[in-house]
Order: structure tokens, then sequence, then C-alpha cells
């Protein structure tokens, strides 16, 4: 049924580059639905998508439920708080539940890494990864990807420097083997406490000195720096964390004439980023957002969209 | 697109007559098909729209949610609680993101006067402020002047009085700038520590005794009290509060023959309004609940509905 | 418009025999809806269905809202939080809102008993009760019945065995009048200090003893214990619970050849059943979740759905 090589997307790890350009390709697609009057077609009618939130979550419960609402599908969203799922069943009783209830799909998001794929141990539901623990968040990194081939019309060959907390972030993660998979060079960049120890074996450059990460890039991809990281003494402080791995006009000098800024959101502007960087025409940060309804009604549709229910039309 | 002189509702206080009586006229209509076994209409067939309650809130969010799909609208909604606010981006962003998602309307709701208009700025979106502070609540007012004018064909003429915190009530403030709209006249009552220094200017009677209010009033809508005003040294008690502003039987004496007992709801029954009056046949409080379903679709049928999309059919 | 002799379902104790059956009989449709590739049907399209839950839930909620999605009614789910319900109005006030509102079906858990009831006397919608206090949860039972005689093809003359917290657990209660009503013979077992003062009223055979309850039974439905009847003095210890009352292999001995076991959710797995139980071939707690939809679709369309807006096609 599913129009991949695998009927989940738990990560972009092990997605070969014939799945990437297949997702990138119809976002193409559904990214001119976005510019209808009427953003919304039938595809997945009848279909029921859970989306289980085990970690809070804005703008990503959003984004997927928008773009399961524009697919026609019918959704349950679910959040679980902390204290409800301590007193509750075990995570493989509730996800067995979930399975007997015949639910077609089930976007998740839990802070255990591997949660996703537990899951699939259990349904017969396509399931999508939203972001599990420190592992992966492959549709943020796939909106990442489709943002700069829009752009440059192509990812092979292109530089883009991740900065951030390289040990903890999903998003680096999975922009690390989705830009590897389509032929970027990448680049890492942050404080040597937030590396994780294993880190030369990825395949990329690794900076703790910003300026000569930014040498020559292309792309930077800021993310989000978690202040609580500070309290766990991996991180001096916010002040020195700005001043030595902060985004600012004065660093951008290094990367190449026609450079992007990107940057997954939320911002803690004036810390990883400044205003001025982030508001500039350089900056697709917004693009990013709406390219994310693309990206991700593209997957929906490829893992169950039926041609025969409606197709694109 | 829209049908009204905005594409926005922000506030009544500068939404000119016209629009008022079209959306009085229109929410004739949606008030048919609510009396009807299925009370849907195709009207917002494939538009999205989100729910943006910043403040907790049971019966708006319901009637509004209730609105849009009987409106066939795909909705979203989101209560951010104030503990993730507090972590996450900047209101600006937020805003910004939601319109890079490319949402059709946003019905909010936030404790800071102003939000739904600096929405607007960032927004091709239609906004419906659904409570902003102590600002405006204008579906609330709307909905009143509907049920007044359902009752006695007009309101032109007719003299409200409005009773409570008229510094802090949005709902107040709502009612004066679209009830003098209208040509009713309109009384103000409520102690004198909870009236606005600038109470003088909104061209209203204004009273701070209860009885000299009621006389010869045709319409008495009566605000609910916040208790907790009290903590802030603004009420007296609320003993004290009822015994000078509390309505109850013998105070509707001084009406005129025809009245009207008015509640915007959650009621604190046996303080500012006592259940013979609440319940009685002058009461038209759970009519006010009814004919906000049908303002609401009104409204959000005139900002953005297509007559060729199905209309009203 | 319904096909029960009531408009609502309340509970199972005066639900006569044909009401049961019937909606068993009409769940046998949904089941096999549930095993098509789009498990959904039109029979509720325009209908309003408020998903009122003043106590946390996950699998109950969720079950009716899927139930609802697949009939194509149009959802909306609250859960009022007990600090919001506080500051609130009266339960009859916020009752009496939602019947103004015009919602066709309201499905209601709280923990008073009697709130469902309650509810029908404000109200032209029909009500459901999803769990009223230790009152009843029928359609608990109607799904445990609905598995029972799926397996064994009828409930006369079965022998059921229920154990757990008889004082405190609605489900048991529902399953007893039901099972009673359609001819099983019902034992009852838990710990003394957790039988109602009037268990022998019950018409059911009650123990104490585990082994002597079990003696030749063909179902033993096993409830969640509510560990926090440990603190009220209730429970000796979870350990002794476990001892005593805890469903182990060697236990199962005194069954019928062809027994089952039931559990309703969420299981605590070591407490009141072990894995090896809960996980073996005579477990049909996974078939009970399935067909918790195919129930609950039954009585949404039996009290509701319009033969001629589409039916079961």
């Amino acid at each position: 049924m599913s129009r991949l090589s695998s009927q989940h997307l738990l990560g972009l790890e092990n997605t070969p580059r014939e799945d990437i350009t297949t997702i990138l390709d119809t976002a193409d697609t559904f990214r001119e639905v976005l510019e209808r009057t009427i953003k919304k077609v039938p595809t997945l009618r009848g279909i029921t998508v859970l989306n289980l939130f085990y970690e809070p979550s804005t703008r990503t419960r959003i984004s997927f439920e928008l773009a399961e609402k524009r697919l026609s599908a019918d959704t349950i969203s679910f959040s679980p708080s902390t204290s409800s799922v301590k007193k509750g069943e075990s995570l493989r009783d509730t996800l067995q539940n979930i399975e007997a209830m015949k639910i077609d799909m089930v976007v998740v998001r839990h802070s255990s890494p591997g949660v996703p794929y537990f899951l699939t141990q259990f349904s017969e539901a396509n399931i999508i990864n939203a972001g599990d623990g420190s592992h992966e968040h492959p549709t943020q990194a796939l909106l990442d990807m489709y943002t700069i081939r829009k752009k440059y019309g192509k990812l092979d060959g292109l530089r883009v420097v991740l900065i951030g907390d390289i040990k903890h972030s999903r998003v680096i993660r999975s922009n690390i083997w989705g830009l590897k998979t389509m032929g970027a060079s990448v680049a890492l960049c942050g404080p040597a406490t937030l590396m994780p120890y294993n880190v030369n074996e990825f395949g990329c450059d690794v900076y703790t000195n910003l300026d000569e990460a930014l040498e020559g890039a292309d792309v930077v991809n800021v993310m989000r720096i978690q202040l609580e990281r500070q309290q766990a003494g991996l991180l001096p402080s916010q002040r020195e964390y700005t001043k030595l791995f902060g985004i600012n006009r004065d660093r951008l000098k290094r990367l190449k004439r026609n450079y992007t800024i990107m940057h997954p959101g939320p911002m803690n502007r004036g810390v990883e980023i400044t205003s001025a960087v982030a508001d500039s025409n350089k900056s697709v940060i917004l693009d990013q957002v709406t390219n994310g309804q693309a990206v991700r009604m593209a997957v929906l549709y490829l893992l169950r969209g039926e041609e025969e229910e409606g197709g694109l039309s």
C-alpha cells in the first residue's frame, strides 16, 4: 500500500535516497495545493489518524493535524500527561490497545528513543515518528531538506552547517542522515560538552569553533538551545553560549554569498540567533513552516493514500 | 471576500451599523438552521479554523467549535497552558508560524488587549476576537443584541442597563459600542472602585446606585462578578456586592413591564443574580446561548463563506 | 427516533433483554465494518456529539471519539479540569448550556453517580453514560457481553466470575445487570472490605475465596484494582491482594476447559493478573478493545441513526 520502501517513517538513518526523493517530489505537488483557495484533497478520506504526543508540542502537533485534515483524514489527538501515564498501564499495553482499535495511522512523539519502532511491533498501522527522545525527527529534517532543495534546486554538493546541542538534538540527527544520503556535505558545530562520544562516526566535519564551521558554507541551520542543559552542567551560561555559538550578522561574512539561514523553531531570539538574522531576507524560517505542511502531507499520502480514492486531484 | 466592511472581527467600537445589521440579519437564517434535524451547512467546506484560546474557556470554545463544524469547516483547537507559553517563543513568532501554516481563520482569546489586532499584522487569515483582556468580546455583545432584537424587533430606543465590573468587563465594553451604534440608550452600574477613570467618555448614563439605574429600563444585562477582584481590594465583600448590586425580584419593580433579564454566563447564582430571577420567564439567559450559535455561524460565514460553495442551502 | 426502548443509555439495570440483544446484534454488523479498508459509514452525518469527560480517561474517550467519527458524526471533546469546574458554574447550568447549544448527543463521564440521568432532565440530546462514579459503565459491560457471546454463541447459562472491588466498580455493576438479564450466572469475588453492604441483593453468588469462586466457571473478568483504596484502609497491601485475588496460571485449573480471561483495562500486570494469563490464548483482552468499537458504534447508531441518511451501507 505504501509508495515508499517502508510502511512507516521512523527515521532517516535507513531511508534510501529514492524514498527521500519521492517524498520531496510529492511535497512539490502539495506545496501547490497550499496556494489554492481550498487547500484540501480527498486522499485520506475514511482513514483515521491518531496523534499521540507524549511530549508537549505546539507547532508539530498543529502542523500534523492540519496536514491530516487537509488530506480529509479523521484525526484524534491525544496528549497524555505525565501523571496519568504514571498511574496507567505499560506503554506496550497502550500501544496494543491502539492497534486493537484498528486505527490506520499513528503519529507519535515520545521522550524515549525507539518508541515509534516499538509501536510497529504491535501494529499494522502506519507509524510516523514525530520525535523520539534524542533519536530522530524525520519530518523536520525532510522539510529542512525540501526548503533547501526548493531554493538551490539540489542538495548534492551543498555545504550545510548544523549548530547546537549535537548530543541531544533529534533534528540534527535526522538532518545528518538525510543530508548525507542526498549528497550534501555536513558540518556540525557546538560546545564540546554537547558532542556525542561517537561524533566522529557520523561522517561529518566537527567543529567547536563557529567561525571555522561557517567558512564557505551554503546553509546554516541553527538549533534551539535547551536552557535546561545549563542546570545539568553541560552549558556554561546562556551569555557564553551566545558569545561562542550565537549567530549574528558579523558571523555570516564567512558564508558563501548566496547563503541561507534556517531554524526549526521555536527560536530563543537573542540567544542562538539574533532577530536581525532571523528576520533577514536570507532567512527561510517561515518557509520551513509552510513547507512542513507540504512535506507532512506528502509523507501521509505516500504511506497510505489510495490512488483510486481521489489521489491528488 | 468578506461580506463585511472588514475581513476581521476585532471589536464593535469601530464596526459600522450596516455590518452589525448584516450580522444580525444573517444570524436569523442560521437560527432557522438550528431548528432543523441536521443543523449543518456546507458553507465553509475545505476552510481551516484555528481556535487559539490562551485563556481557559468552556462555553465560548465549545460554541465556536460547534459553529465552525456546523459550517463544515475543519477545526483545530489549541489551548496553550501558561507554563508552555512561558518556556516558548514570543507571541509574534507563534502568530507568524500560524500564518505560515496557511490557516484560513483564527478565533483567538488572550488575556492581553490587542492580541487579535496584533495577529492581523502578520496574517492573511480572518481573525475573530473571542475576548482580549479587558478590551472587547464582540461575538458576546452581538449575541446579546441579537437576543434583544429578536424579542423587541428592534434595538433603537431601548434602554439597556449593564451591571457589574465596568472597568474590567470586555463584555460590557463590546455591548456599549454595539448598543450605542444601534441606537439603544445604555446605562452602566457598578461599584465606584470598578469604574474606569474615563467612564464619562463612553456616552452612557453612569450609576453607582442600582435602583436609580434600573428605573424605566427595558433590558438588564447582569455580568458575572470576578470574585478575584476582592483580593485586589476592589470589592468590599461578596455579601456587600450582592446587597448593593445583586439582582433579585424586588429590584425589578422599577423596570418597564415587558422587561428582559440577561447574563452572559457562567452565573454566580445568589451573588450577582438570584435563581428566582435567572430562571424566571423574563430571563433569556439560555436563549443567549442558542443565539450565540447562530451569531457565530453568521460571523464566520460573512467573513469567509463562498456563495458558490453552497451558501446557506 | 431511537431504535431502543429508551432514547438514552444510562445503565443496564433497567435495560430490557430485547434492547441488549438489539445492541449486540447490531454490533455484529459494525464488527464487519471494522474489517474493511475504509471503516467508515455515513450514518450520523450532520449529527454533533459532545464527549464530556469530567474524569480523566484515555481509552474510553478515544474509543468513543473513534466510533463517532467512523459514523461520520461531528465530535467535540471537552475534559474540564477539576480546578476550572470549581471556579465555574453549577453542573446544572453547564448542562442546560449544552442543551441550549442544541448538541445532538452527549457522552458523559463524571465521578458522581447519576450525572448522566441528571443531564436527561434538561436535555433533548441522547445521553450515553461513559461511567458515573461507582454506578454504571454500560458500554463496557455491553462490549464484555458481546465478546463472550461472540466466543460461545450465547450468554444464557454461562458462568461468569467478576473479580475485584465489588463495592466501587461501575464495570462490575453494569456487568451484573446485563449478564443476569441475558441469563448468565454471575459470581462476585473480592475482599470483604470491598463488598457493598447490600451485596446479597444483587442475585449473585458472592465469594471472598478466589478458588471457590472460580470452580466450574466459563469466564473470568478481572477488574483493575485501584491502588488508592489501600490508602483508605480498605486494602491490606498490593502484595496481599495479589496473593489472595490475583489471577495466575495455577488458579485457572478450577475453571471449565474452554475458559475465557477478560480485563477491561488498563491492567496492573503482576497485581490483579499475571502477564502469562493476560497474554495467553485464552485471553480476549484485546478483542474486548476491538469489540468496544463495534458496540459503541451500535449504541450511537441505534439511539440516533437515520435509516434514510445512509444506514449501515
